[in-house]
């Protein structure tokens, strides 16, 4: 039972290890209790209050019990999720972080959580903008698609640049920076709607829904007459598969994940691997969390752009925590339109 | 008939495009007639007696009808075969070649080529080694081996590197390449014979034949038990699977080729390429002609290593134009025994 100095404290637990689809009643809701203090004696711990979560495609991963983890752990049957999201310092014992401040970084998957020594937690400068845009555009998927677009692609004007999941956390931005680099830019999406958004919000030259395309190479090869210069992978399988036979020579294709892929209990075979041979493609793999050191880059250049009207970003939200575990599962059947934010509070 | 003037040119035709394993009788032999000296008015003309021909498994692209040719065309059914070749000039009129010089290059599969505005025709300077190495280590194959390991892998001393198709044009010199670079070498070959080769003669650190191999993930995680920095690819399919499990965080795989793809149907397909993006893994394909610039540097490194014994180069060598047609389909079935050449004529 509560103590009077104690509050209730909302989680979202894993309830199971998870294989295929993951559904909303792999997870539960439970309510504990916790003080709104770092304990006596905790040294460099900070008490959050979450204001913002985020739903990533990769977190589909840290729900199956991983053998062999190489960049993502499991997440632990009986405790809460956790991830990236946004939130308010209450108490600190840590130098960098102070009561008041804000900050996005690794959190759980709860109203409060207690975190010693925080893995990531960078301060909040700019608050002039929506705070749950750093759990996207602002944040991890945010310097994703920066540093898988610039660093790995080294895009020159006029390339053709071609965005899976174009809609979603990491494409829009893709698309758009690939827009302000002059580039020629098509996403692909799921949805009459997604497609809309692609070319009548985010300004991609072309767009279309692959569910409606039977043949995937004949729909490239009709906006990429020429050839694709520039992939930045979401999707996987098939995708990809037609995507090899339509890149050009020397191109270059960003793999920043196989979204496609992540419930199936093998994942499709590509095919046409020989393609990168042949045209000289480099494919090359990367993760957000390498490149923190480029985060200031990112909001030079987008923190203004934002501002100007330049760069838009959509965003799918959701309130309340009962709520996010529907949200974390609708990523992989495409139920959001745009990045998929759970809002546990507003301040 | 034969003119006095006139000399008999043996040549290998390509009966018709191929599908499936090519055979010795999709090939045939005819002896046609050529005057030996480049007609009167020809410019940029040279007449070439071949003496060696390169046998390369690329070649088995260009025995089927190419739709979309991206950096080999088709041969011509009814023509002679061309490829690389080692040759003698007999003569010219092109200011870079004269009678007497000795050059390798792009050439027909016959005893002369009369070859306007050669392509690829590189002159040797230096002849205190076997000529036919030119067809290898001192040719394409070397250039390959040289700029997959050195320019793509960008390798460091101590690295764990992984070949395959180990004993074969290509993979026998990069292994002796990683050794030279202090790098932990192991390859996989298809049979006793050539593992020996491997261990003994080329000195790689671990050699594994991988028809015997049930699980080529378990052959390799006990070879590898810290995983692979290095893979230069030569055979695709079901190896660059295991592979791809076995790569180290930020490991890179030379695409150089896919052996065992080249007669399906459809190629196997490839399901651990999400490895790619959670090891930030760097796939590259690349074109040894891209690179000829690089040559001096091969025969800077390369010429001394082989006088000192530093270096050594396995050939199989056929004689007779008649026994090219089984040597080149002998590749695909891993006939051959170090690098496949048919000796022409040895002066």
């Amino acid at each position: 039972m509560a103590g009077s100095d104690e509050v209730s404290n909302k989680q979202v637990i894993l309830k199971h290890y998870v294989t295929g689809f993951p559904k909303d009643s792999d997870m539960s809701v439970v309510t504990k209790t916790m003080k709104l203090k770092v304990p006596e004696g905790s040294k460099d711990t900070v008490l959050l209050k979450n204001l913002y979560l985020s739903c990533d495609p990769y977190m589909r991963g840290r729900m199956s019990k991983l053998d062999r983890p190489y960049f993502v752990t499991s997440f632990e049957p009986g405790s809460p999720l956790n991830g990236y999201g946004v939130a308010k310092v209450l108490d600190s014992t840590h130098p960098n972080y102070k009561k008041g401040d804000l900050a996005w970084g690794y959190t759980g998957w709860e109203e409060y959580s207690l975190i010693a020594s925080p893995l990531l937690l960078i301060k909040i400068e700019h608050t002039d903008v929506p705070l749950s845009y750093y759990t996207g555009i602002l944040g991890m998927p945010g310097i994703t698609a920066y540093v898988g677009f610039h660093e790995v692609c080294s895009p020159k004007k006029g390339e053709s640049v071609f965005v899976s999941a174009a809609s979603g956390a990491v494409g829009q931005l893709v698309g758009q920076l690939a827009k302000l680099e002059g580039c020629y830019v098509v996403g692909s999406a799921g949805s009459k709607e997604k497609v809309d958004l692609l070319k009548k919000k985010f300004g991609f030259d072309e767009a279309f829904n692959y569910k409606e395309e039977p043949d995937l190479d004949a729909a490239l090869k009709r906006y990429f007459p020429e050839g694709i210069d520039i992939y930045f992978e979401n999707v996987g399988g098939k995708m990809l598969d037609a995507v090899l036979l339509n890149m050009k020579l020397r191109g270059r294709i960003a793999m920043c994940g196989m979204i496609s892929q992540y419930n199936l209990e093998q994942p499709e075979g590509v095919h046409n691997l020989m393609q990168v041979v042949g045209k000289r493609i480099r494919m090359e793999g990367f993760i957000a969390s390498d490149h923190y050191d480029l985060y200031p880059k990112l909001l030079e250049l987008v923190l203004p752009a934002i501002k100007q009207g330049k760069i838009v970003y959509v965003e799918d939200t959701v309130e309340g925590l009962e709520k996010a575990p529907a949200a974390l599962v609708g990523l992989f059947t495409g139920q959001n339109v745009g990045k998929q934010v759970v809002v546990v509070a507003r301040e």
